[in-house]
């Protein structure tokens, strides 16, 4: 009988080409199907909830593959982590519909970025930070990004070679809050375009550093012009840290 | 002139052997040893407050260095953090007298050892945590460091080749906390013998896992045997936080 495994994973993508299978270096995905592979016997696509860049983490990507075998759900989160690579983790693990799809069931999907804001940069936060020199008004910030939350067209805020025809999505929650040097920026909508959030990060952070008045974000997302908008943020400082499905998720273990 | 510049330097451990300049692989202080006279061309001794084992970690070591170039003090820390490698950063600059020595004139240190206790690896703390799959118990292990603060001999908790003749430390502040999966210790003297503080976090952890009661880590103190205590926590889960003078600190940059 064929059953349906979803996975909760944690990465360090400091050294993949990303979530997704490709033929230039090592992926997540890669990674996971060669230890599915190892533990089962069997060939299987790992599907995922999203593609994330090459450097960016995740400590919640959602992932399932399907299986004959009798394994315990609890033993393959146990077996995948003796055989993957020391940067990738299965924390949960849980049985789910036979047409359980992890991208297309997925209702919604929280990340966080984190910029460290100081003039000399942090050796211990490098690898998941953006280290901004420039002092930032995170308040001016948050302000900027509350004319983002809401169901709207985000096509001024994706990669030039994002193809989705449907560019209209809705943000749940978009804050900025500062902890002493560092800033996060927690972005939380039903689904998000390619590059989205790290383009809103590089649009905040021309607010932030007094470039543009907190209005501008508005006048950009109505422009509907990528153009217009900021920078795209670097992906070491993104995390995708949640997806939330109808189905809860398995508790962390 | 002579001018002693002191700095307060963060670094990521993973890498190097220790603070120490050592032959078997790259020290921190060889490092800064090396981006002073590329800066200065001069060949220069950078003095440390603590000798941080391969592995750990550092936000706030402080070191000394003399020069006769009229270089400002933020110039030397921007001139450094261009030279010294990803993981080595100057945070903070300022001049000291001339007789300062970040050693001998510390009055105070505190560490940080962070455990990430569940069942799965982490792979985003795995470089600053010690993964422990036993269920700690935070408030035995809080109980339990309770009984090493003060001052006392804390010869049962320092390693076998250390040969300090006076053992006798003040231990200002020992806190265990939890958050979430995270259990953090917070330890505060003023000064270190050499392992202690992972030789203590072992023994808490003894304590934490149930194989030791509270009230036992007073006998390890009382007995003066290092034999009796738990064992060296690993050094990636450890990092020097500040080290404390009667001259202020400058501020982080």
């Amino acid at each position: 009988m064929l059953r349906r495994i979803r996975l909760v994973v944690e990465y360090d993508g400091t050294d993949f080409v990303g979530w997704q299978r490709q033929e230039n270096g090592p992926s997540v995905q890669a990674a996971l199907e060669e230890a599915v592979a190892r533990m089962t016997g069997e060939r299987v696509v790992v599907a995922g909830a999203g593609r994330t860049d090459a450097g960016v983490h995740a400590r919640g990507q959602v992932a399932a593959f399907s299986t004959e075998r009798a394994i315990a759900v609890d033993g393959f989160r146990r077996g995948l982590n003796a055989l993957l690579p020391p940067s990738v983790a299965v924390v949960a693990a849980d049985e789910a519909p036979a047409d359980f799809d992890p991208r297309r069931h997925a209702r919604g999907k929280r990340y966080r970025y984190r910029i460290w804001n100081a003039e000399s940069r942090s050796p211990l936060e490098a690898r998941t930070s953006w280290h901004v020199r420039a002092p930032l008004d995170e308040r001016a910030m948050h302000e900027a990004a509350s004319r983002l939350v809401g169901r709207h067209d985000f096509v001024a805020f994706r990669a030039a070679d994002c193809d989705r025809k449907n560019t209209v999505r809705r943000i749940a929650r978009l804050d900025v809050a500062r902890a002493g040097p560092l800033v996060t920026v927690d972005a939380e909508a039903d689904a998000f375009l390619k590059h989205m959030v790290r383009i809103v990060v590089g649009s905040l952070y021309e607010v932030g550093r007094g470039a543009r008045p907190a209005g501008w974000i508005g006048e950009v997302l109505d422009g509907r012009d990528r153009t217009r908008a900021g920078p795209t943020a670097p992906p070491q400082g993104l995390t995708l840290e949640r997806v939330d499905y109808e189905l809860p998720l398995p508790p962390r273990k």
